[in-house]
């Protein structure tokens, strides 16, 4: 992870009158683990062991010391980098073991200082971040056969215990001392920021009155009472320590059904910046500072699919499915982290259908390849960053665009979609109309955090309209098709077009960036709720309330107080 | 509703420096149709008409008029009254329309110079009434055989339309002008208060960008794109308006199943204060100002239950079940509302344990009386009201206490429970050790939001300890039973009881009250979410978060500067 020293730092902004105001460079999330700081990634055969040992002085940004393996957002940018080359540089690890580095302490959780002198925004976005991470580690066993197991050596404090809860096995040293807790309550006013309170209970089914005494005390728990209560799978003594969790790993190992193949190199991503413009292979990003909104343009493939499994794996990350989640990952996290101002995302594809649909066939002929697959995963997981980015999504479907198959499902992923009926009489007369196809990916291929596909949720309720788009699978639908189907906002012919587009990028900017998130967040998933939209949506947005109060966050609340001796000082009355 | 005006005024807080503090007098619920100032109720027959005319001047706080039906907590007391008496006085009442006494506006929603002045906690609180009164009239049809239909005749905006969201039909009237509308986000930079964005789409099921449009476009839609969306069921003209309805009416009432019978009227509350003692029959409660605490005794009935059905109906609201609900259901409402700063409930009860299971007993037997079977609903939604409630619950069961069948539903919702093992000595060694008992009241009686029985959310993930329990209903479970079934957090005996209960209450007491809301609010509901969840879980968080945000109630915020001629400022960092 690198922080790039330019003039170009962020004004994270004053959202109250007492807002913590630190000056945060621009984050990159670029990274190898030669030049991890925090992190140590270790492979040997089919295990891994990723063991954190923070430097105390890699922090982020001034004015804070990562004591006690307490993390910032350039130690999960490490962990995010490690969990990725889990995925794809070894297909061959079927079991990972987190564990840490210091002795006593496994992790104290994010730093509070860095939490204290944060704006709010970037509070909200880094839990943002760690929670995806968290879900990504959380789905490894399941989508990827690569079980995690917390082999906590010490004791695992608030967001410690958060990165534990995200494995599949949690194993707690028996060292008469070390216990899981979540301190954030009692210590701090806030709530644990990345899911805990939800997977307590939700994920590891504790009892609420049980998980009401955790989450109230401090100090945690440990022993048999921990097991008991489900806070942990089991707790080990130092002698048997090594063998157990060893023994533990090599299981899982052995259980796994993940496909295996050599691995493909994470070279480091090509990203060019001009000005105000972000371009990766495939993908463009214009900042429009005076619209605030952000114009992306997303490319098609040159040509055909390489013929074979052998072949996609030749081309490795250039392969253009890979290629292209690949700049789309970083330029959302990019976006979001470093561009908070520009409220506004407008998506545009260029390019040729039928080559699109040629590797979105792919994608279903080599499912199975285990590269194919994990492309497909690392598909769904960045569209599932889109359902869940705190920015209008407007998808602008025109002539020359390439909307189809899993491209289609940025469109879908949007909160609008405009689409041109015709040609832009002034510009081309004779350019084909644009036409959106809908394929598998559309309909199961990326299911959403709701568990359902985004054709499911944009139809939900209306079970006969999704039968009619499903009939329509594999057509070019125009402007008018897509329309009568549902699948677009509006059709419009370009003497109307340009000037609408304009009208409602113009309006939605002029709107309160707060009431946009809320609604958004609450339109994006209907239907079913899963572990993974209430910790989003529910938890999140309690997170982000209780942060903001002055309880917490005002000059004398108890995050901005911890550590100076003083306790929060409260105003009592409930809401 | 009568608002008591003495000196014991509620000091809402100062939530921020510049939050509003407009004082409020301490509201009381209680009102009858002859006093009503802003409703009006009539029954004809199966049928029942409400009308909205508010008085303008009729506002429960000084400072703003109710203009264009706009509504204010005082409105909503009186709605939540019609609602109750058109369950219980009028059993007969088959159908409701729902309309409005103005010409060309329906209802303008929750007045925003109210919104303007209330400070934060009084925002979420008149929310999460209303939200309870919505769920009332939306329950109607499934548990009471009573369908309401919404007659717009004229503009139904913003909390107007939620109004209309929660009856089962939505007819507008054609008059080339009214409509529905969302306009919170685009004019007040805040969220519908009232579930708006989750009944558009998770009740109406309009599609995501078309709810998108709608609630950003202020003057909202009508005719036939309203009707095409899902937004209404119908747009009538105004010559064959009274017909439409009117048949609409009919045609509900003779398609219900609803038990009938001659009405129980709801006459005065015997309520009585006394310094910080409240007493009604049944249930008394005592403030503990120094504490920050509540003392909530629930006492069990005198003696058996009348002998049939008919002697149920005579003794109307004295009928235990009933009276014991309503005490419960004022306090609840008067506490929320007007004690803010007593932040933990301790609830006990006193009596025979026989006795309660007596009445029990009754609910079953007479589940199919209507008075039985209304009581056992509101039973349901009194007990809700505590789940949603963002006050700390505890349970205290001590010897003398009846926490069997309905009333051991209150030991569920709380937080944590504590059962005192054997008798406390110095008190009376030979009293008899305290019992809880299980019955089918716990077990789907009385489902909560999420659709599961207290039990079934107690075990949640635990099959085995789920079907354990079960198979100890109707047993007198002392201290150690009840533990090792899982019911109680704790079973300690009289040398440490009263020790660890004072511990307990006064380390509650000193938590951040934020903290602790957001806390509990997410772990007392696990497993599925339903649309009610999901209007108090995520809908109501996301909420809260943007109403204290600056941009909305900031001195120069949307909500703040609503009115003015001058649109609300806002730091356009998105979060």
């Amino acid at each position: 992870m690198t922080v790039v020293e330019t003039d170009q730092t962020q004004q994270p902004g004053s959202d109250t009158a007492d807002e913590p105001s630190a000056t945060v460079p621009v984050v990159e999330f670029d990274t190898h683990p030669d030049r991890y700081r925090h992190w140590k990634l270790e492979v040997d055969g089919d295990l891994a062991t990723v063991t954190l040992s923070v430097d105390e002085d890699g922090g982020l940004a001034e004015g804070y010391a990562l004591k006690m393996n307490s993390y910032d957002l350039g130690v999960d940018i490490e962990l995010y980098d490690a969990v990725q080359r889990l995925r794809f540089e070894h297909p061959e690890v079927k079991a990972v073991v987190m564990t840490g580095g210091l002795e006593k302490m496994f992790c104290a959780g994010a730093n509070i200082r860095m939490l204290a002198q944060s704006s709010h925004a970037w509070k909200v976005n880094f839990c943002k971040f760690t929670n995806e991470t968290r879900n990504t580690i959380e789905d490894a066993r399941e989508s990827s056969g690569q079980t995690w197991i917390a082999a906590l050596n010490g004791t695992a404090a608030g967001g410690g215990y958060e990165l534990a809860l995200a494995c599949d096995e949690i194993v707690l040293i028996d060292d008469g001392s070390s216990t899981v807790s979540l301190p954030e309550v009692p210590l701090l006013g806030v709530l644990p920021g990345t899911g805990g309170l939800t997977r307590v209970v939700d994920k590891r089914h504790v009892r609420k009155d049980r998980a009401d005494l955790f989450a109230t005390k401090s100090e945690g728990y440990r022993g048999e009472t921990a097991v008991d209560w489900g806070l942990i799978d089991a707790t080990v003594a130092r002698k048997s320590w090594d063998e157990d969790i060893a023994g533990r790993a090599r299981k899982a190992a052995d259980a796994s059904q993940r496909r295996d193949g050599a691995g493909i190199e994470l070279t480091p991503l090509d990203r060019q910046e001009d000005g105000d413009t972000i371009t990766y292979p495939y993908v463009v990003a214009t900042l429009d500072r005076e619209g605030k909104r952000v114009n992306i343009t997303v490319s098609g493939p040159e040509g055909a699919p390489p013929t074979d499994a052998d072949a996609v794996q030749t081309q490795g990350v250039d392969w253009y499915p890979f290629a292209v989640t690949r700049a789309l990952d970083d330029l959302i996290l990019r976006l979001r982290t470093n561009e908070q101002e520009l409220g506004t995302w407008v998506i545009r594809t260029e390019g040729e259908t039928d080559k699109v649909l040629g590797y979105d066939d792919q994608l279903s002929e080599l499912a199975d390849y285990w590269f194919v697959h994990e492309t497909t995963e690392y598909f769904k997981r960045t569209a599932k960053r889109l359902d869940v980015t705190s920015r209008s999504l407007v998808a602008v479907i025109e002539p020359g665009s390439c909307f189809a198959g899993f491209l289609a499902e940025l469109a879908l992923a949007c909160d609008r979609q405009y689409m041109l009926e015709g040609a832009y009489v002034d510009v081309d007369p004779d350019a084909d109309p644009a036409v959106l196809v809908l394929t598998e990916s559309n309909d199961g291929r990326f299911p959403m955090g709701n568990g359902l596909s985004r054709l499911e949720s944009r139809f939900w309720g209306h079970d006969d309209d999704l039968d009619a788009a499903r009939k329509r699978k594999g057509e070019r639908l125009d402007a008018a098709a897509a329309d009568k189907v549902g699948l677009v906002t509006m059709a419009l012919d370009d003497i109307d077009f340009e000037e609408e587009i304009r009208i409602v990028l113009e309006e939605r900017a002029s709107l309160s960036p707060d009431a946009l998130t809320g609604m958004e967040a609450n339109h994006r998933f209907v239907g079913p709720e899963s572990m993974e939209t209430k910790i989003f949506g529910r938890l999140t947005a309690w997170q982000n309330w209780i942060f903001i109060r002055p309880n917490a966050s005002g000059p004398d609340g108890a995050l901005r107080r911890y550590g100076s001796g003083q306790r929060g000082s409260y105003d009592y009355h409930r809401v």
